[in-house]
This record gives C-alpha cells, structure tokens and sequence, in this order.
C-alpha cells in the first residue's frame, strides 16, 4: 500500500497553478521549436519517406457476407466478431420524447472498451520532444500517417487477436511512474460510434531510450508545421495533442503570439467559465433526445446487402468490408468492417481576437452517440452534400461565411483523416478562419469561448466533441504566429 | 440572436479566478453567520414547527398490483407510469468482461429525465441567505425536511400529473438572466437508480420577492447547524450544497478555521489535481464492468410477489408500494412505488490535516449505476448488515476505523434521509471522523484529495457521488470551527 504513496520531504505537491505555468512554458517552447534536436527535419523527411515505402498495405473492398473472423449474429443482423471483442456494427435509434417524427434510426459502431491513446515526451536539448509513430491503417487513403506512440484498443493490447505486443505499452499502464502532463477519457464521433471513449494520455520519461524504426521524437513546432499539410498527423494524434496542456500560463509570461497570450488563464473572457458550463449544463439538462440500441437488420432508413449497409437515399455513409494484407503491422492479413462517409466534411472554427484574446466560436452540438449526449463541437461540422436538398438546415450554419472567407482570414487549412482504423477514406477539410466582424453572432447554441477556457476544459472529458479537438490541436499549430495554409509555408521536408 | 449577448462596455469578463475569490469570500462569510438577518433562528422554529404540524401525509404501504396509474408491462414484468413519463423500475445486469461469475442481477430504477435541484441565494444585509423549502416527502420517515427552492422532475415541472405549478421554477429556467454561482449535472445513488442524474443549480438574484408559506431565508451558518440535527436537511440539499463555490479563495485570504483555509487552492495538496484525475481515468478505463438493461420479471437472485420484488436472501432493498394522501403537497392522493432498504448504512470520511490543509480520504468506487461507472466516494459507504457474513469485504474498509473512532475525533455525525420520493425509510448515519494516524493509508482506490480540489471537481459532473457530495456539505458544515455531533451544540431553534 504504502509503495503508491510518493515518499516526499514535504507531504504536500506545490499549488496546481505553479505547475500549470512551469508545464504551459514549456509547451510554448516546444511549440516555437521548428527544428527538432532529436530529429532534424531532413532527417525526419528521409525517415517518412522511407515508412511510407515500406508499410505498405493492400487493402481490398470485400462483400460484409465474406468477412472472415467476423459474423452476423442471429435475431439481429448485428456484426460482431467471433471473439466478441473489438467492436460490433448495430443500429441506433434516436428519439425526442416530446418531438413526434423528428427521430431517426442509423447503423453505429459500438466499442465500449477504452482504448488509450498515449503520446510519450521527453527532453531533448531542454525542449519536450513527443514519439510519434508512422502507422498504417486500412482506411487510410495514403497509407502511412503520424499517430501517436501508442494507439490501442484493449482487445489490442491484451492480445485477443495474438498479434505483437504494443510497444511503449508500458509507460501507459503505470503512468504515475512518470510525470503525467495530460490523461481524459474523450468521445469520438458522435455520429458514427456509440459512447466510443480513448484515454488520451501523455506522459513525459526521463529515462533514454532508443525509439524504434517506426517512430521518431518531434518537438511541438515541428509536428504543428506537419499539421499544415494533408493527411500526415492523423486523428488520434491530433485527439491527444489537442489535450496537451497550454494552458494555465499567468497573463504576466512574455508570450510573443495572439495565441500563446490566449492559453493564459488570467486574461479573461466572452464568458466566465462558470457561464459556459451553466449554457451546457442547461442544455443537456433539456435536451429530450432519447438513444436505444436497435438489431441492425431493421434499422428504418438504411438497407441491408450483401454488399453493405447504405441509406435508402445515399447520403451519410456505408458500412463495407475490406480484407487486408499489410506488411509492417502486427497482423498480417485480415478483414474487418469500416464506416464509409459518401462524401468530404467541412469542420471549421470561426476565431476572433476579442479584448485582445482569441476565442473560437464553439457550437453546443446534440450528438446521438455522445455519452453526455452534448459536448462542444466545432462552427461548422458538416457533409455539405448531406443536406443539398435543404439548404437551410441548422447544420450548415455559418457555412458559407467559411468556405467564402476572403484568403487572407484562412489562418488554417488542411485535408485530414478520421480514424483509419474504423472509417475507410473519411476526410474533412479543417478551416480555421478569422472572424472580423461584429462578434454578437451568438444565439442559443453558440458561444465564443477563450482559448485557456478551451484548455481548461480539455483537463475533462465529456467537454470538447473530436472534430473540436482535431481544431484546437490546428489552433495550437499557429502558435508560431504564421498562418498554415498549405500556400508555400515552410515544413519539414518530406 | 444579440439579445443573449452581455450588453457590457467592455467585451471581457474578469479572469474567472477572481470572481472566484470574491464568491468564495462570501460564501464563507454565511457560513459563519450563525444567525439570521432574514429569518432569525427563533423565527425559524416557529415556522418549521408549524410546517411539520401543517404539512401532513399519510403514507399507506400496497401491493405493487395495488398500485393505480402505473402498471407491469407486459413481456418485462417492468412497472412504468401510464403517462410513460417519471421513471420505472426495471432490471440491471452487471457483468465483468474477463470476470467469469462475478456479475449480478438487481432492480433498478431508471429516471432518464435530468431534474433540477435548484437553490436561489439573495443577499440580506450584505450576507447571502438561501431560500429553503418545507417539504413533506412520501418516503421521508419524520415527514417534513428542507429542501432546495426547486426540486422537480421534468415531468413534475412539464406538468404530466396536472398538479400545480413548481414555484421559482422560472429562476432557473432562463439562469443566465442571474447570477450563476453553480450549475452541473450530478449523478444519483450508484446502486439504485441506471444513469439518473439532475442539475443542481444555484442563482443569486437582486430582485426582492416575497416568500411563501413553505419557504424561508437561511444563511449557510443557519443551514450548517440545521445539518447537524439528525434528518432536517434533506439529500436534494445536501447535494446542491456540496456544490456551492467554496473553493477558489487564494490562500492570502484570512479565513479563520482550517476548512475555510483547506478551500484555498493557493495551498497544494497530497496529490496534484493532475495525478488525481489520472488516477480516476485509469480506474476508469481500466474497469471491465458492463452494465446492460433486463426485464424486472427475469432479475437473477430476486423474487416478486404481488407485495413486492426482494432478494432472495432478504438483503440489500425491497421495491414496494405506498399509497400517499397528502396535504400541502400539489397532487392530494396518488400512489407509487418506492425502494426500501432493509437497513441503515453507514457514511463516512476520514479527514486529516495535513501540511496544514484538510484532505478527505476518497474511494474511487465502482457502481453499476453510473454514467461513468467510477467516481469518487467517501472512504466507507455501506450498509454493514449486508456483508455480515462477510466480515472481510472490501465494502466494509475502514469501517471499524471509522465506528470505532473516539468521541474526539468524531466531528460530524448525524442521521440524514436520502431523496424520500424513491426512498422509503432510506437513512444513513453520516459521519467525519479526524485521521490521526499515519496517512499513508492510500491504496489503488483510495487517496487523500484536499478540500478545495473537492471544491474544483464539483464544478464538473462525474466526480463526486451523492453520498461524498452529501458529506462535502457536512464539511462545509464545520467552517464554523465547531464539531457536530448532537452532542449538546446551539442549533436554531425547533
């Protein structure tokens, strides 16, 4: 008992502040890091170069009658996998209690093991480095992508499927070992998963330790520069790195940007914090969408072939089956279920400096699969093609004011994946633009909320929806005061 | 749109931390005042007096096929309302993954309407006084207690049985409109009901409106002697309460005892806030417990009756019904069913001060009913009739500790109600006994956590259950600097 307890002098840590402003200085000094100490960025682009040859996957589209390993139960259609781990493909139906015909049924991954999504740092040089690892997943368009050093479901680490082990695992299953700089359990989209959740973890080692062929140590600067380009860091990358500790910074540290003044707590803002959870609390409070599991053979809307699983209209996505064959992974060949949107998202943040701190434009988004139900997701976070035929729908709020912004208030933009691992090609475009207008562009599902407010937040789950977080780890990437457009900005070569 | 936006000249509110220590200041400044500028304390017993001579019900025990307007559901056995609104009781079965036969099988309530637990606070004579109510619940076993300004249910407030309206419910129907001291949704009885929570919420307004007849103005010194006293303060109270922004004050502030100091979160504490919410996210990621929805009719381990549903063995709870006809209430007569313990439980926190600042020894407990399924618990939280013939069980850790502490270090211990509209005859006996020993008595699921980093986790859901929260609220109860043990202390009055 007495081994946990940590045997110091004092018995007391110093206050949280202290420590929140030691580890949001070295954020921003890592951050402002463009050239890597333990990787330079010509070292890191043959590197790349030389993953992207070698992992190699040919992932071929299967009919979900010939998934191997995998099977449809009896009674409800549902696919689940023969070990009855990993996740299962079902229905979902959603329906307001006071709301008549308003609900809708949907096909929904349910993965109710959380999985971690763990980054490791450590000094080199007196900056933090992170270990990032090139992966390739079968939904990948390109293949290889940046993740995180660990990325695993349970299933996965506790070798239901008897593959290699999890390299770097370790640090994750006894993290208070190390020094803890960020650890939440965090949704991931609400639309296609059922009460999905990661453990987004980061833990800084002191020990050394040599990184292993599919992984490099990049600072902050020189992973945010790779976020300005296409599909390099992937999903789950950006989920942890958008939890990295940036704030609690006091308004009194020289930061040399807009944003890095932003993450520091003593600022102010739009609203105290106290008023943006209250608008939340109320509105999970009212909201009358009520979520029960469905077989998914009878789900209403979608029809059911050999094939896939389509909506009656095409619009949304498909479920469809792929068999693998991948060189470099710890599986050789396998087939599996994926999510497949029919067509590219728009996740988008309108940012303003207002007082002279930035905040984002959060939308309080009711999302079927979210645990809590609403969390605060991006502006704008959309399928524009979904809603052709009703160009007034509440999703596409603050669309056009997107995708029309003049070049020079586009701070960010990049194409990037969802999670190769579950969704086969799902891309959106992530914008950030620079609102100057009137801010009063508020009603009762928008907010503009500060960027230490964001971080502040980010300490718990149930708060920022993933394509939210995808965001704040782009913000963050502007942190060097340039803007990542993808027009000519230098990056590390590739 | 522009009519939700603060009119305010300056487009910034103050960094969240001072208003913070302003509020925390005030709090602290009705904790002390043990007497009244609104109501004073004689006042008071008279009106309560009068409430529990005038507020009368008569609660007749029934067979469950007694019951009118709710019914057993056909194929489940399930007992719902006929309006399908207020809640059910259905059946709950527990399984672990990896755990063989560990599971179990159990009623349950399910409530998935989230109410509101709402307090309106209104300065009188520069010190904030709240607006308690007499209220006389079907389970409650002396018939009246107090409980916040508003305690409704949406189908209570949306009027589904046509009773009458819910006073002051317009307070918190558009908060923002007042000064929002908290506002979260907290979960209920882990064992008892499947997810329900509530948003407890409490609004400071400027306006000066008369109070009704069920209702009076205390001060939090008014309220904390009132705790004291065995079942006065009822648990809707207690947990609204608990969330009262205590925390936040700097530690240069003067406050007189050490719980008012031990609020400060300039103070440190055993483990940073970091490391405690690592700590619940590995427990939560870490648990392999998977809750789903049975038939009432079908619950393993539980007979039914047409009395009543109880375990087999006579342990744990019965579900039963009660005829109710009441007076002061807004409907006269109706019926319902209610769960009934078959015996009292014991609530309890070791507290120690140390470095100076008073930390809780919490559990991080796992319960079928929660959302989140782990949140933090006191140190003992049993009903220790249930585990007689298992003297070892890691429910009853700590409770000799506790039971056998001497008069000393007891400085709380009261007999206090839970919710008596689904609890009948519920009572624990609540109780803070001072830890004078060595405090490294941590293990995986227990750690010291300081008062005010209570404090800051009570500002989100998922943190705290209703019975740590409960005891938060008897704490706070000791800023005074005075035990409360019913052992002879002033108390307002009955």
């Amino acid at each position: 008992m007495a081994d946990v307890f940590p045997a110091v002098a004092s018995p007391l840590r110093p206050p949280d502040r202290q420590g929140a402003m030691r580890t949001a200085a070295r954020m921003a000094e890592s951050a402002l890091a463009v050239e890597g100490v333990a990787t330079g960025n010509r070292e890191f682009g043959d590197w790349y170069a030389g993953r992207v040859r070698e992992d190699v996957a040919e992932v071929r589209r299967i009919a979900l009658a010939e998934l191997s390993g995998w099977h449809s139960e009896p009674g409800t259609g549902n696919l689940v996998h023969d070990s009855g781990r990993f996740f299962s493909v079902e229905g979902l139906a959603a329906e307001y209690v006071d709301g008549g015909a308003r609900g809708w049924e949907q096909p929904v991954i349910r993965q109710p093991e959380i999985g971690i999504l763990g980054l490791v740092a450590r000094e080199f040089g007196g900056v933090l480095h992170f270990l990032m690892q090139a992966k390739n997943e079968p939904g990948n368009h390109n293949g290889v992508q940046l993740s995180p050093t660990v990325q695993a479901t349970r299933s996965n680490y506790s070798r239901v499927h008897r593959g290699a082990s999890v390299p770097y695992l370790e640090f994750f299953q006894r993290p208070e070992r190390h020094r803890v700089l960020a650890d939440s359990l965090q949704s991931e989209q609400g639309s296609w998963f059922a009460g999905k959740r990661n453990r987004n973890i980061v833990v800084e080692v002191a020990e050394e330790f040599e990184a292993g062929e599919s992984f490099r140590w990049l600072t902050l600067g020189q992973i945010h520069r790779l976020l300005a380009e296409d599909d390099v860091i992937n999903m789950d990358a950006r989920s942890v790195l958008a939890c990295l500790p940036f704030g609690g910074a006091d308004a009194s540290v020289t930061a040399p940007t807009a944003v890095l003044r932003s993450c520091a707590d003593g600022t102010g803002a739009v609203h105290s914090t106290g008023e943006v959870l209250s608008w939340l609390a109320g509105l999970r409070a009212g909201s009358d969408l009520s979520v029960r599991r469905v077989p998914l053979d009878g789900v209403r809307g979608w029809k059911r072939t050999e094939e896939s699983v389509a909506h009656e209209d095409g619009r949304f996505f498909r479920v469809i089956g792929v068999d693998v064959r991948a060189s470099g992974r710890e599986v050789r060949q396998w087939t599996q279920p994926l999510i497949e949107p029919v067509a590219q998202g728009v996740v988008a943040f309108l940012v303003a400096e207002i007082g002279g701190v930035v905040h984002a434009l959060v939308n309080a988004r009711t999302q079927a699969g979210l645990i809590d139900k609403v969390e605060l997701a991006p502006t704008v976070q959309c399928v524009p093609s979904n809603y052709a035929q009703a160009p007034g729908a509440p999703q596409l709020r603050f669309l056009d004011e997107v995708l029309g912004a003049p070049a020079e208030r586009v701070l960010f933009d990049s194409r990037l994946s969802e999670e190769g691992g579950r969704f086969h090609h799902a891309v959106n475009r992530y914008l950030i633009v620079d609102w100057h207008g009137d801010h009063r562009i508020e009603d009762d599902t928008f907010r503009w909320v500060a960027l230490h407010q964001l971080a502040g937040l980010l300490r718990h789950g149930h708060y920022l929806n993933i394509e939210a977080r995808s965001l704040v780890a782009c913000l963050h990437s502007l942190a060097g005061g340039r803007r990542a457009t993808g027009t000519g900005e230098e990056a590390p070569a590739r």
